[in-house]
């Protein structure tokens, strides 16, 4: 898979994908992040990206030329299954939605920044418009950099060792149990005593327990329509 | 404000806040970004600030005591409103939560990595936990930085133009309108004429009903209780 990101901002990607899981995703040759400089695309002396408004207004809209320039370039050069606009409008991102990007082939991020980008790409170029929630950030640099991790991380072979990702939150619709390492005691307290225990059914057991139960107490509505679900009613 | 961000992949953070808004807001004196390598702080020789999950299981946990020291060295330092723990099953931060944090003094960030923290630190330190969606990253770093961006823009004085941060999408509960700039024909595709025409009042009128319509369209579930519910139910 490869990822290409279109930002006018591209420092703020710096650290990113340069560290960690995506570094090694991409040693390991199973996904690729290119960062591009709208402004590489920019016609004129000035190299502008945005211009102001039609109709007033305060923020500047990212202009529809060099966007379409850059596009057009990439998609010259290989197929890409989906052109991505992060935006606070588009649909929300969640782990299904990761899942199923993870399975595409290359994927384009446009990034908005400034106020947003002109309504023409999105209606000319962008396949899905994606939000990372219900927030307004500096522009959507850090809203790609998430995407880009959420779904790396879950092609094969990406993480060490792969049940980790399969045991995550989300993965089986229920939250993470609590986790405990060494030491057993400290400063009074202490781990639970059945994770000591070496029983590995009573554990499986006991954590299977507590994520339900963490689930029904912070996030009740992930176990709407399910088997843990106890009939119980909020606002 | 200053946030203090603490970090086991202080890399991963190198981009977001060297530049554009984050940079200005420091530059200004008005927030500043500290990102603490939690390796600074864990004892022994082999600088281990991670060890194997109680019980069993993939992947590795976060220990208590590096976390710890760099807490309470930390609050040694200054007052901090709040200590947070990013995690996929905390509250799910959204625009009225980054308005809260935004009037707070200094906040603390704890990035989870690997499986997550010891759950004895969420015990004794955490003041609130946030989740920036229903999604899996391979560390809470990004998370961290989105917050952090979220939070900072909000200050006043940070943006420089302060109308432009409450036009945005969510602060007056609706979606933002769509938006155009130069050029008014590309490629046969054309700007809305009212946005051309001059008249304020017509052109405020236009794009309040675009984000009504647009919010009705895509996120019918922020109108809910509002005058735009027009009582029509989804499931």
């Amino acid at each position: 898979m490869q990822i290409d990101i279109i930002t006018v901002v591209p420092g703020l990607l710096d650290g990113p994908f340069s560290h960690s899981i995506l570094k090694r995703a991409e040693e390991k040759g199973l996904a690729i992040v290119r960062v591009h400089n709208l402004r590489d695309y920019a016609t004129g002396k000035q190299k502008q990206v945005d211009d102001y408004a039609f109709g007033g207004g305060a923020g500047m809209v990212m202009m529809v030329e060099p966007i379409a320039q850059c596009i057009e370039s990439l998609k010259s050069e290989r197929h890409y299954d989906e052109i991505i606009y992060m935006t606070p409008d588009g649909k929300t991102f969640d782990q299904q939605l990761a899942n199923q990007l993870s399975l595409k082939g290359n994927l384009m991020i446009l990034c908005g920044h400034y106020k947003g980008v002109d309504e023409r790409i999105r209606q000319k170029y962008i396949t899905q418009e994606i939000s990372i929630g219900d927030f307004v950030l500096s522009g959507g640099e850090l809203a790609a950099a998430v995407i880009a991790d959420a779904v790396i991380r879950l092609i094969p072979g990406v993480l060490n060792d792969e049940t980790s990702a399969l045991t995550d939150s989300f993965q089986d619709g229920l939250l993470a149990p609590p986790i405990y390492t060494r030491p057993a005691d400290y400063d009074g307290m202490k781990v639970p005593e059945i994770l000591l225990s070496g029983h590995n059914e009573n554990i499986a057991n006991w954590r299977f327990e507590e994520s339900v139960r963490r689930t029904k107490e912070r996030r009740p509505d992930l176990l709407e329509g399910t088997d843990f679900d106890i009939g119980e009613k909020r606002n």
